[in-house]
């Protein structure tokens, strides 16, 4: 039976492992065709993102499947549950990476940015695809202080999150109201990739250690 | 055993279906601190939500308890991990509320909407409201059927969220950057708040049948 649990729980991981990848792969893609608005890469995330769908319905059964043969208990039983969670949060990450990927080609040949806001969402890019390999990294080493450390990797994501939007309300803003529609969007899109990359990571904490640390329990609502 | 369970389901599923009153009523009186940029009503929604992020927290811990002492299989087990990935969606459809309420904090005395779209927000908030209460008979009653209805509900959301999108377009719009920043985010709400309560029904069909019908199967991701 608990070799049995291992195995299963072991194959579970490496699927959420993978996911993980495949949305910061998927970020980093979508960000460059972005940048570069260059089609041939947001198809390519686009048309990735079925790999997404079906990793998650196969996560999904695997983790019922754990439950119902093995009815695990106490910690088994937080690491199944909240594989199911993380599934939802990493599952989210591929969809956000899709939609940026989605405005990209929407504007193509254009570009969907101004220059002016090119800087922010290059650097937006390299912190969402940082978090996404950190959530990964978190759900192979189940490191509860590594987990707790994605929350600090967001609060730069927030600042320039913040920072965009003041660049957006600025009366100098010269670029008219459908870019700044869809810098609004895109830039929420990276802050929420961000928000579930820190939902991973504090998940992986409460599977660990069964609860969550005080400064972690009321993450603002986003 | 048998007993124990379904009390302890029945109680799981009185959290949720408050939860989703809470969601709904929320949404109801967010929209109207929106449209009449009434600063005591916002507020009062944003200190509702504690009340809501106590109750995902009691429903977890339920649904937790009623796997490990339970041990529930088959449509039972489906039942408690559904119930688990519910709170998540209602949960949010909560933080989606409260988002629009502290748009209306932020912007008031003045109103955060132009007048020329008010009544798309009228409706949207009608929906929403709407879309809650049916999330919230769905989970009451369980018929997959009514459940499948919510998709369709949801499409007039989709199609008001166009129009407005069409609208913030328009070379007509007059009412500058900011008021379209806001008018974006907030049109977002609410299409993501429809899309958590048709996954809500989503879930409740699987609970009920163990499988999706296939023309839900691929909700497209939004």
């Amino acid at each position: 039976m608990r070799v049995a649990y291992n195995e299963q729980m072991t194959e579970l991981a490496d699927i959420l492992g993978e996911m993980a990848g495949l949305a910061g792969k998927a970020m980093e893609r979508a960000t460059q065709s972005l940048l570069q608005a260059d089609l041939r890469i947001a198809e390519q995330v686009i048309g990735d993102h079925d790999r997404m769908t079906e990793l998650s319905a196969t996560a999904e059964e695997r983790a019922f499947a754990l439950l119902a043969l093995q009815a695990p208990v106490a910690g088994d039983l937080r690491s199944v549950v909240s594989g199911i969670q993380i599934v939802a949060d990493i599952d989210r990450m591929g969809a956000l990476a899709l939609h940026v990927a989605k405005i990209a080609r929407r504007r193509h040949p254009q570009h969907a940015l101004p220059e002016e806001v090119n800087g922010y969402f290059a650097e937006m890019g390299r912190i969402a695809v940082a978090l996404g390999a950190s959530a990964r990294e978190v759900l192979e080493t189940r490191d509860p202080e590594r987990a707790a450390k994605l929350r600090e990797e967001d609060e730069a994501m927030d600042d320039l999150h913040k920072h965009l939007f003041s660049v957006l309300m600025d009366r100098e803003w010269s670029h008219g109201v459908a870019a700044a529609v869809d810098v609004t969007l895109l830039g929420r899109f990276y802050e929420r990739f961000a928000d579930h990359a820190v939902e991973v990571g504090r998940r992986v904490i409460f599977l660990v250690t069964g609860s969550l640390p005080s400064d972690l329990d009321s993450i603002p609502a986003k």
